[in-house]
């Protein structure tokens, strides 16, 4: 089993078979020691956070799967914190492809001049490129076309699917009593050129609210599948 | 004469007859007194710079004028560095449409991971919004009609626009033997509700190089109008 990349949160091995499985590990993004899945950096170690993240994800993708959404996913495998999965190739050095229902986090920092901090947004999406030198910044469908990281047609694909998926998982923290501020998704290639979500959906990739009150991603876990 | 706005490089006042009169001025835009035209804050004063700007203006809204695209501009004063324009009512609180022909400035260092600087750029079209306390940060035209600042029917109109006037100014550049590299632009609504440049179009809107060196934007208007 060939280890082919070392992320912050993820180890990536390829398989024999030709699928790829991901290892969940117990690192969290965050600063200063606080767990802050926009963060960049890793800040903490939290023990089971990897299996956390990787029944979460487990949920979700098979949520999916049921309204033939595609994904990357094949199997999950808890006790081991191991995801199989398909191959996938990124656009570009990656994307994050985020849909907002409430102004929050960088949405709130750029455009705070002209909206309310949780203000209602209409599952509205936007893209940011993978560049932790950078801040990760908001790039529009024109200058990923222009940059040859994706095309309009791709484009026209992706907004609509974002709305769907991040509608599911909307849906049902909805039916939980949670409310769904914002969530960050990956896109990838499959072997045939085709899109399908990549990477995890836990609480790491999204801002969840209960009456208000912000969500951890360890107890947003809790409270999904209890 | 009421004055309306104390700018940064002009005063607008508001005159009987209802249109509006630009006042130029020396200072220019920059840091640790050094001319920058995309800075956000005064840097220094220019004996003349003013006025240098209104003759590039002239020049350019008259060209414009010729090609039956609508302008604020209705005559200039340069001797008292005064242009008299059309009343406008800006988007939120301001727009810039950049037009870029290569990449440099703020481009370079969002998109540097996917581009090289000076890389050309297929007459690309960005908008940022006007606020100095996020740094303009740049938007997307779904972002513009979510929060009511531009409809999607209204940008439909800018973009293209925004291509022409830029094409008009490149074009006019090349013939001295200059290429444009970006251009910024602003744009407002006239008293029917319908799309016009605004602002001014002078070196201190637009990076021009020739030969491949920089050319700042009081040796620029030399060039363009001896």
């Amino acid at each position: 089993m060939e280890l082919v990349y070392k992320g912050k949160t993820k180890d990536v091995y390829k398989l024999e078979d030709g699928n790829v499985l991901l290892t969940f590990k117990d690192d969290v993004t965050g600063e200063d020691g606080v767990f802050d899945p926009g963060a960049n950096t890793v800040g903490l170690t939290i023990e089971g956070a990897g299996r956390s993240g990787l029944r979460m994800t487990k949920f979700f993708f098979e949520k999916l799967a049921e309204q033939q959404i595609p994904t990357h996913y094949i199997a999950a495998d808890i006790e081991r914190a191991t995801m199989t999965v398909k191959p996938a190739t990124v656009f570009g050095k990656g994307l994050e492809v985020i849909c907002r229902f409430r102004a929050v986090g960088s949405f709130l920092r750029r455009y705070g001049a002209y909206c309310k901090e949780g203000q209602p947004l209409d599952a509205f999406v936007e893209v940011t490129i993978k560049d932790d030198d950078r801040n990760d910044p908001p790039i529009t469908k024109e200058a990923l076309a222009q940059l040859n990281i994706l095309t309009e047609e791709e484009y026209a694909i992706l907004e609509p699917m974002t709305k769907r998926i991040s509608t599911v998982v909307k849906d049902e923290l909805a039916a939980k009593g949670l409310e769904l501020y914002d969530i960050k998704l990956e896109f990838g290639r499959d072997a045939e050129g085709n899109l399908m979500l990549i990477d995890e959906i836990s609480g790491g990739n999204m801002r969840v609210y209960k009456d208000g009150t912000y969500i951890s991603p360890l107890d947003l876990e809790k409270l999904v599948l209890s």
